[in-house]
């Protein structure tokens, strides 16, 4: 695919400085575009970086278009260059990957009187359930599962074999990679002596518009009340939302996060990688926390936080940990070295 | 739904004191049930939490009955409120979601030769294997494949998504959530210098009674010896269980667990959320392992075990991490501070 | 199923001493294995344990050999035993689960124009997209979705449930494990205010010969770059890999193992369960991080990596975890002790 720079910059806005009828042939990484290609520096790039540019096109922030860019570089100026990145790798996605054509595949199965809208695209052996309701230009992949009474924003893009369990609600633009299972019974067992009853889950699971979840996540649907992900909340693949945990609006978490039932995670939040939130607590808004690190207690303060044992050769590791077992006991034996009259 | 409190009392016990008649039209958390509906205290509360409930029904035990509920507060008194609360989740649950009609859906594939009891469900595009054995009110989801030879006992409820690996035993009432594996082979490779030299995964998984999968969680089978789940075995989402592992009756793990290879875990335990067991190694019965907790070695007595770097303010945490690299070499110092004359 | 133990030889190499007409009814680990089984004992092994083998066949290194083996136990000496057990296990396999007929379901969709080799077996339900390519004597489960333009390699076994996303390139011989999904999304926002903007992922990802993938196991698509892994690559369960990460020839990575996007890891690494691999950085070859440990540097030397907090009984945890957060004030105070004239 080829793409005149002028129609990107018509489309996307930024100040060009530079031949408009350049042809884009792909986007690329700073390090390795080369000619026809259009690349990005962030504000945190330097002269030096401007200087290596070898694309035909480079997005930039003005503080480094006025260092002026290569010879036989064409500029995009604008404050935000990552952001700008983001909207034209959308736009160069739609042009690469046409939509899919709507309507219903032949060997899907939609259950008698399911009105699915002419602007829907439902992919082979997906299984649409009583009573669903998917919102216009919607496209389900294949083998996608929704349940009975789901409702289904406009805009969703389900990818394979995603399950929406029964009751579920799910806002507009929804993106949802292969696997994703919304809506499983939270787990809530009571212990009856050493065996365990089964707490029938009887909430749903409510999502916000605009929101993403990664291949193979997981959300449970509530036991009495419900679990909510806000608006724009970005949850990254293999991540595991508990019963009745609520996700403030735009909050993101990593790869391998876990969340417990019950808790209540703020707005604006971001949870590392494998990240481990404990139940029934609360995080404040605009928390971030480190990957790998465990919230133990509520986090009342915006701020970072972090928890991660460092990383080290394994046999130094071994020494400190095993006088980790004994630190508390050499706090006391510090003290009483402080205070030698206590002795 | 609107259910007489006296048919409830019927069905599953207590000692009434109130209005049989009282019209019960949903289950809610203490904290915002209203009236109309039914919610429970466990022992835990206290008199100022009886004061504030403002449902028609309240489940508790006698010692809170006795303070007397609020006035127009039927009760219903029994030892275990909670126990009691998760039979009534689960008696509503089956009037609110009745159960699906027996039969096996016609797009379904089910081999030559496999004979299913009439009393089965078998959802869209569900796969039975050659020489699968269903019990009787086994219920399979959309797409689940059940995979040759499978034995599945009675009153199984399989999810969407769910894969029964070829050879693998479940026993009776299993409940499995969306994208279960069970019997994928394990992690087994024998180095060969460089490369790995894969080592055929011989046995299956065998799984007791009335035990709980979560979605998306993965059990694999034996290399030599079976993978063995025991009674009552109740594994959260995205739970991964190693080849040759043996879990003991009742144990229960959160979500994101990993139990390697070849371990052996007792009788009721417990095992908290994103905690991970070694391979090769016992935990006793009765272990109780804090979430993001590490098992390096075998635990041989009951008990409540932790191994958690605590959560800091980053600045903080950056420091004390630094120092702990150290921390071997600064006992060291103490000790020489201790005994100042072996300088 | 009864083999003659003269064929194994005569198949797998070895050096015999003992009768070739016995009968080898199954294989079993050393400590069970009883007559009529063949077992191994790797060269870690002592007399004690030679002395206690029941099976009526052995695999073992010719200096536990020298010791001489119990009466009426063949041996078969090799210089690497669980190499030789590794492939006598395939061999086995091969045995006792004939290999599925070639044919496609007839439920099967395959996208019109595409071609598969006579060869290939592909299961009920299965999706093959339009241009994918499919290599000969591959084995697609039940319900796989080969997306668009995928190109599989040859001797490819798929398990049920497995999601290729569009463009992805797999080399020959791979095998994966139901659920697992190649291709998803990578997890790239760029912030927009308070709210995320999604960067489209353009890369896909390739895939070298000889990969074997995980039950419900997730690599990204690359951003702007592909996501690679290395020939001979072993990645175990709920295996999360970034958009963009390197993973160099014959790395091994056990279960809940994630690693975020962009790392560059290294040939002959192995990664414990668990352990967790931050964004943007380098391992070199040769490098063994342990179970549950976390990466947060790049690391440039080959060797073995650990950082996890030490598991002790709860009330001891408590207290010396409570005292790292001061562990850096400690040290401080340590310091005066030591040059007390600097008070």
């Amino acid at each position: 695919m080829t793409i005149r720079l002028g129609d990107i910059v018509a489309a996307l806005g930024g100040e060009l400085q530079g031949d408009p009828d350049a042809q884009v042939t792909s986007l690329a990484p700073a390090y390795r575009a080369k000619a026809g290609e259009m690349t990005f520096l962030t504000p945190q790039k330097t002269a030096a970086d401007l200087a290596q540019i070898q694309a035909s096109v480079v997005v930039l922030p003005p503080a480094l278009a006025q260092l002026g860019a290569p010879k036989g570089v064409s500029c995009v100026i604008t404050a935000q260059p990552y952001l700008y990145h983001a909207r034209l790798s959308q736009w160069w996605a739609a042009r690469v990957r046409p939509p899919l054509a709507s309507g219903v595949h032949p060997t899907a199965y939609v259950a008698p009187g399911v009105k699915l809208p002419a602007s829907v695209h439902v992919g082979p052996f997906a299984v649409i359930e009583h009573a669903a309701q998917v919102g216009a230009h919607g496209v389900l992949g294949a083998h996608c599962v929704v349940g009975e009474g789901v409702v289904l924003g406009e805009h969703a893009r389900l990818a394979a074999h995603v399950t929406l369990g029964q009751g579920c609600v799910v806002g507009a633009r929804a993106v949802m990679h292969a696997g994703v299972v919304l809506g499983a019974d939270g787990f809530g067992f009571a212990p009856d002596g050493p065996r365990w009853e089964k707490i029938a889950q009887l909430g749903v699971v409510r999502v916000g518009d605009d929101v993403e979840l990664g291949a193979n996540t997981c959300v449970d649907r509530g036991a009495l009340d419900d679990t909510v992900l806000g608006h724009g909340v970005k949850l990254d693949n293999l991540v595991q939302i508990g019963h009745n945990v609520q996700v403030g609006d735009h909050t993101a978490m990593a790869g391998c996060v876990g969340v417990a039932g019950s808790a209540v995670i703020g707005a604006r939040c971001t949870l590392g990688g494998g990240a481990i939130v404990l139940g029934h607590l609360r995080v404040a808004d605009d928390v971030h926390v480190s990957a790998a690190s465990v919230v133990t207690r509520s986090i009342e303060q915006a701020g970072r936080y972090s928890g991660v044992f460092p990383l080290d050769a394994h046999d130094s590791w071994e020494k400190n940990a095993a006088t980790l077992r004994q630190l508390h006991r050499l706090r006391e034996r510090l003290r009483r070295l402080e205070t030698p009259h206590k002795d």
